[in-house]
């Protein structure tokens, strides 16, 4: 399984994934899921994946190829001109690699499936955060749902819910989604350290800040272990309820 | 869906149900699925269900109508000698309801597939829990794994997985899992009020406190808003990350 989470707030883009992969359980990964391209002060793209490996894999390594092949007719993340076309070269490419492994009678429709969380802006338009399926369609975050998640969604979502605030910075946010991964982590095998974050500041058009959290990150070790305190003593906080003790 | 969960603590058993039941988002309705029998003084026992229905609707059905009838031959749930035994009784119960819809050439093994959560005390033995599974076998809770959940089990569990104390007292019990359930319900449509409470005193062989929790509860009301904001006061609570604002 795999948990990645993308943020959208009023200062710009947060994107959180987990890395790990795997065959059932005995057959564990370490798998970078989260991929960026950029040209300097005119887009930045980031793009995070779920499911099927070397679906997510393929879909990867044909976008980097149209890349290298500028003067290809093909469109290019890196020359495409607004991010609804970036998120339609990606589900498009995402469809045919689908597609490809089900031809000659394979008869499965979910086992080569993926999803996609697609952000970034190009000069002109604002940032945007899609979410992109197995089919090639997509959907766009907007401020009544203002985050997506892929993979292991559930146990992180509630903090989610009710923690985030638009307004808040790309540190606060970044609390938020260590918080949002480490319930998750706590509670499910198929997700695990380490993490990668990636943050695009709004109209920079730049990669942001970036970092590789492994589990002896002093930041993420402070926000997990504190987090089992602050919840006991949330807990604690509550009105007692009628009932025999 | 569903959402059920049954906890252990050193003073006894504690039951929790919602009593949502779904075909589809567009046909909802309201059922009990937490189901008690009792022979005062001497045994009470405790039944939430998750899953088809016309499954676990037919266990009960079934498992009454032995209670009925004491000169037959059945084991009955008023009459087994053991908690080991009800979940025997219980478990092929289950594993025939299913079989018998199974005949006839349908063939999906999950469609009438169902889980219980079975908990109580026989006098002469301590408190027992048992997880019983469609197939009829059942695991029993210990003090590594001192509780069960069932049905939408996954938002829940990081709140039970931290708060979780094997002392604490009935009303601290109830409180933590009206936690539970309000992290589930706020996340998750299939999941719904009211709630069924059920507490089990050990060696007093009765029933003990129950409830049935509306939406309008007070109780429920100040855990459910006072834990938004008892999580908000907790995130902030918690070390700024080194991360540029």
């Amino acid at each position: 399984m795999t948990y990645c989470v993308g943020l959208q707030t009023n200062r710009g883009l947060v994107f959180m994934s987990d890395t790990r992969t795997n065959a059932g359980v005995d057959n564990i990964s370490t798998y970078r899921k989260l991929y960026t391209w950029e040209v300097p002060g005119e887009r930045a793209l980031v793009l995070m994946t779920a499911g099927n490996l070397a679906t997510t894999q393929a879909v990867v390594s044909l976008l980097d190829e149209r890349n290298l092949a500028p003067d290809d007719r093909n469109p290019s993340l890196l020359t495409v001109p607004s991010m609804f076309q970036a998120a339609n070269l990606i589900g498009d490419t995402l469809r045919s690699v689908i597609v490809s492994r089900l031809e000659g009678g394979r008869e499965s429709t979910t086992t080569f499936n993926a999803t996609m969380i697609l952000g970034g802006q190009v000069a002109g338009s604002p940032p945007r955060l899609y979410l992109i399926y197995s089919a090639g369609n997509f959907i766009e975050a907007q401020t009544d749902t203002p985050f997506f998640q892929i993979g292991e969604t559930k146990y992180g979502r509630p903090i989610l819910v009710r923690a985030y605030d638009p307004d808040m910075d790309f540190a606060r946010a970044t609390k938020l989604l260590m918080v949002s991964f480490d319930s998750t982590i706590r509670a499910n095998l198929s997700v695990g350290t380490p993490l990668d974050l990636q943050i695009l500041e709004t109209d920079t058009f730049r990669l942001g800040h970036s970092r590789r959290i492994e589990d002896t990150d002093p930041d993420w070790r402070a926000v997990s272990d504190g987090w089992s305190d602050a919840l006991r003593t949330a807990f604690e906080s509550l009105p007692d309820v009628d009932v025999p003790a």
